[in-house]
């Protein structure tokens, strides 16, 4: 007998099978493993992946052996059977994302993950040399979640074909949305493993209305079919999380219960039940229904993020908060000192925030679609911010849903607060924390990125001299 | 015959009367007066000034001659006849403030006058030498309007003795409010003129909750009579508007009935029908009752100009848009930065924005109550917008209901635009100009107050090169 595969945690274990490539096999032939330790079962969808090469595919959570069997519509592959062992996890290896504390998350292994995303929408369609050029730019950048979508985007500075379609005829400008291109989704779930490996969620956008080839109304059984393929590809990778569509309420022949469908669909087809959610242009989608794990909005004026985490009891990310950039768009030309603004309003509500990028470029090469550089001054008051948050002892939940009057505050449980004051600028205060011990207070400059201890301890009702600045920020901790 | 008196148009002509002073003349006398041109008749209320001395007033609007005849239930004042001769305005004196072109003012001699008003509300209960100081720096301050209150204040930074009270016994704790006390209101009337010689328009506030000696809860009969004392006495002065509360929605014992009652006296006693509004803390009062010929709003978060200019058939004020200052409350601690911001939303709104100012002071002399001295960044800013506003042909419209999106702008009618970009920070826009005509742009920057031209000319859907910075402004003039 040879030595069973071994795959880590939170890995990806893949079962090859050689079958039948005449024929349609995309809409032709059924394909699933049910995948067990012993205690629990995965039913996994398989895919055909092009030249008589099947595959299923299965994220093993916990160590220890693991055997499968298929069952197919094809007899050469129905009934195969097999082992692997599942080994521990190696270090950066923290499993997906869940939701957890009600309003917040953390890996399967028990880690706080505090969510500090961006967006390129269309990275995995540019040329390669840019594509590369994202994936550098992105390690050593400030986020951990890319909001990206599958499918190609056709928009203003998004004017170019795709380097590859999803499906085959797509270049032509006649997909054939019975035959995806295996091609282009081995390279999406390259790009999705070269993510993980940086350690950076995937916030795969399944859907969106930016199209000119049809990909925004394919049909809905080609829909359902596109759904349980792309999520028998992708949902193996630990780093996966879904976003039914970026801009639902844009579409001009899918409407609310049509996303209430492809929930359905992705709750259905995904065995390791990913973060799911949808983003809107104007109209929210009721993040309330059930299988919404966590409340995916935009919102660029408003400041009421601890009013939307009082709302909800799921984790509230203002996915687009407007974009630091250049161009003549209302969306693509906040500037830095706004979005770190965005970024402390959403932190201190309770909230998480997720940047983007569209500083107007020689080549028309903007991060918030096509990637490539980071030009503006946000991402490393960002990055200050993230450093801040995951010192944090725990996850932050705000104090006040009063948003219309400073400061903006939340705390980790009761020895760590954290005050935002925006636009105000008082040189005295007096802050809400508990009566009942001394803290530590520091000012905090969120734009100079400075912390500066203000001596002496501070307990709830201490009158406090601050230096009167705008976009103050304070970080007091309990020192007994 | 002695030679008649002269009183220059739209400035005070006071008939003196010598009556009984036994009893309680306020109480128990009636007192009027006829005035005509001969086309039109003014009545005005006299008024018991004290010492047996009795006044009524009148402000003349038409040069020429004018006759008087007084009425009055005691027969030593009733009957009384005359004249005077109203000459032409001198220079510098343009007649009382009227609502024009709808969401605008004019003066009655026609000139426009751009509300920048500033805020003091108890600067007439302070020391001498404040109020003096205070004086002084309006001389050399931006602003042409003054909130101010009648009654003194009991607040926070204000828990001091007016240096007198507007009834006898108040300074022992005891006003009787059927004794008004001539001498306070000499004094309120002398400071009156004095902003009228600065060419500053008095706010008057009639009635205020932030009160320890009663005069918000006075009963009302006694509020009544000291509406019908205080309007004989002010309105004369051409500089007069009436602000019948600050924050009539914080009061104890007075709603909204109670205000529709108060504006009623007012437009009955008020001969000259100055303007008239009443402002809120959070409750808006329905600003489309006809008496009401302004709104007076306070509102600090929220930028909707344009909306509020639309829904109202009126002229909108953003009396209160937050202080610029350093004290721990959230409505004193603004930053100059953003009370900048808040005047050019409210012109580009097609509206208008008034001042504050609550910096701490080691005696608590704070502006927005006490008068003294501006220590803020925002009054020259408020000074460059108002030269600005004051240079432009007309009054400004609000271009676009959206106040969401950048530009904010305004237009003085199709050869004036001036556009605001808040925190967006563009390097190019399309402006919406008139495709007909070629516009020489300036890019204006409201911090450093400097105006710089675009170079070349422009209409409707030229793209135009900006610098990219946030908090931009752009002035866009008609040469052909």
């Amino acid at each position: 007998m040879s030595a069973s595969q071994e795959v880590e945690r939170w890995d990806i274990f893949q079962l090859d099978l050689t079958g039948p490539s005449d024929g349609n096999p995309y809409t032709d032939v059924t394909l699933k493993a049910e995948f067990s330790d012993g205690d629990q079962a995965v039913t996994a969808r398989g895919f055909y992946d092009g030249d008589g090469q099947y595959a299923v595919r299965c994220m093993p959570d916990t160590p220890g052996e693991w055997t499968y069997r298929t069952e197919s519509s094809e007899p050469a592959l129905d009934g195969i059977e097999g082992s692997f062992v599942c080994t521990e996890a190696s270090d950066g290896n923290r499993g997906p994302v869940r939701v957890a504390d009600t309003h917040h998350f953390e890996h399967a292994d028990g880690t706080r993950h505090s969510s500090f995303g961006t967006t390129c929408y269309a990275w995995t369609h540019q040329d390669p040399a840019v594509q590369e050029r994202t994936l550098e730019t992105l390690a050593e950048a400030p986020f951990n979640k890319l909001r990206m979508c599958v499918f190609p985007k056709w928009f203003t500075y998004n004017r170019r074909e795709p380097v590859r379609h999803p499906f085959e005829g797509g270049a032509s400008g006649d997909p054939d949305f019975d035959r995806p291109d295996p091609e282009f989704f081995q390279h999406l779930e390259d790009q999705v493993a070269q993510l993980r490996d940086l350690g950076i969620q995937a916030d795969v956008i399944l859907f969106h209305p930016y199209d000119k080839w049809g990909y925004s109304d394919m049909g809905d059984e080609a829909d359902d079919r596109y759904l349980e393929y792309v999520i028998a590809r992708l949902a193996p990778y630990r780093n996966v999380w879904w976003s039914l569509a970026n801009e639902w309420d844009r579409f001009d022949d899918k409407d609310e219960s049509d996303f209430d469908h492809y929930f359905q669909v992705v709750q259905e087809e995904d065995p390791y039940d990913h973060l799911r959610s949808v983003h809107h242009l104007s109209e929210w989608y009721d993040f309330e229904k059930p299988w919404v794990t966590h409340c995916s909005i935009q919102e660029r004026e408003h400041q009421d993020m601890a009013q939307w985490v009082d709302e909800y009891e799921k984790p509230v990310v203002n996915e687009e908060c407007g974009y630091e950039g250049d161009i003549e768009k209302s969306f693509g030309s906040i500037s830095g000192h706004y979005m770190m603004n965005q970024f402390w309003l959403g932190v201190t509500g309770g909230g998480y925030v997720g940047h983007g990028e569209t500083y107007r470029h020689p080549e028309d090469i903007l991060w918030w679609s096509h990637g490539g550089d980071l030009h503006g001054s946000s991402p490393d008051r960002i990055k200050f911010l993230r450093d801040l948050v995951e010192e944090a002892p725990g996850p932050l939940e705000p104090i006040s849903m009063k948003t219309d009057r400073p400061p903006w505050g939340a705390h980790a449980n009761e020895d760590y607060y954290l005050f935002y004051f925006r636009f105000y600028q008082p040189s005295l205060w007096s802050f809400d924390l508990p009566d009942d011990g001394e803290f530590e207070l520091e000012v905090v400059d969120p734009w100079e990125m400075t912390i500066r201890p203000l001596g002496g301890t501070h307990s709830g009702g201490d009158e406090v001299e601050l230096p009167g600045d705008d976009y103050m920020a304070v970080r007091a901790r309990r020192v007994e």
